[in-house]
Formats: C-alpha cells, structure tokens, sequence
C-alpha cells in the first residue's frame, strides 16, 4: 500500500456509539484498510463534559493529546492532561478521558497496536 | 510496567548524530523501557533549514506533524507539511524530513513498531 498524508482537520469523525461514551467521535487516521502493518493512529475528539468509555483491554493505548484540557482516569485516579501531554495506558489497566466541562474539549490522538506478540527490536524504539 | 504521562516540552531532546541529519533532536516519549510491547513514540524537532536522513528501512513510521512548517520527501516528490498533518510512511519507502529555513522549524511526532508481524486484529484499528 503507498504513503498517506492526510490532516486531521480534514478528517471524518463518527460518533463513538458505545455504552458509556458521551459527546466522542473518532477518524481513523492511519490503519489496517492503509495497509499499516502494526498500529493504527486514530483522531478522538471529546464535547466540553463528554468521554470516552471507562474500561480495560487486552491492548495498550498510546496518546498524544493535541488541545484541550480533561482529565484521564489511570492507576485508580484522576489525572488532569493538556495539549503536548504523551499517555501510556498498559494492557488491562482501567482508563477513561473526560474533557472539562467548560473549555474546547479535548482532542487527542490514540494509538493501538494492530496485532500483538512480535519480533526484534526497531531501533530508537 | 506502569502507565505514563508525560509532557513533550518537558521531554529532554537528544541532537540525533547520524549521517545526512541536520539540526534534528529527538526524545523517546513512550517506548521499551517504560515496558511498552508493540510501538514507540518519539518526539522529533527540526530546526529552520534542517532535516532528517534521506534514507529507507523495513520498517514503517506513523508521524503526527504538531507545529511549523516543512517538506516531506515520499514516492519521490516533495510535499508540504503543517500542523495536524498524519503521515504513513511504509516499509522501504525512501523519505526525508525538512523544516522551512524560515519560521520555527518543524516539530512531529514519529511512531515505529518495536518489532514486526502480528496476530489478531484490535478493535477500530
């Protein structure tokens, strides 16, 4: 498959329609149907008081978070996060984001494996 | 290992001494020795007029452009890149980041897999 470049401002957002999930929408920026062999970058926007589902999985989340501000619920507490901000969230570790209730909401980036279980090391990695 | 936050201005950025590479440092923001199994993500800054190596590996990158301005050489031509801009990079594609020799150079984000070739599918990857 070839290279993509592609803006999120551009992107095509679909309501997250998941139970526990308030005001989120997420694009898939770079994935599987790209023919990216092992992660996928999605774009997640979270409404002023909305957020994602509270829950744990047998996959890790790597994060950026471009604007806003929230909250992230990690290790059994609230973390308050901002633009700039880079969250691991371990296999099987509980988690949420929540945007703040006043302000522009929160956006971020979430990245997941496509697969797990792999090779040798990438270097810098 | 445990979850993480952690903030790119707060990163400690290291020069990247490597051949073809001009005003370029980076700082790993998540990666294997937080403990985490299938990508890394890096922090990248380009100084006005510097760039990357031009060069190709087996292995892909997901980028994420967070400010400034720049090129990217891929299928051999050169795009512009700005803010917000995600980039995939495949497998043995030839590529090379520059930032504009005017303005605040180029900062990004660049995701590589830890290793290569999977399993299962996860969810919206």
């Amino acid at each position: 498959m070839s290279a993509v470049i592609r803006n999120i401002d551009e992107a095509e957002q679909a309501e997250i329609e998941m139970e526990g999930v308030r005001g989120a929408s997420m694009a898939i920026m770079v994935g599987r149907s790209d023919g990216a062999p092992n992660f996928a970058i999605r774009h997640i926007c979270v409404e002023p008081g909305g957020h994602t589902p509270q829950h744990q999985h047998d996959y890790e989340h790597e994060v950026f978070v471009i604007s806003g501000r929230g909250d992230i619920l990690l290790g059994g507490e609230r973390h308050a996060i901002r633009g700039g901000d880079v969250i691991y969230v371990p296999v099987e570790e509980e988690h949420q984001f929540r945007a703040d209730a006043q302000g522009e909401g929160l956006r971020f980036l979430c990245a997941v494996p496509m697969t797990r279980d792999c090779g040798d090391p990438v270097p810098a990695s």
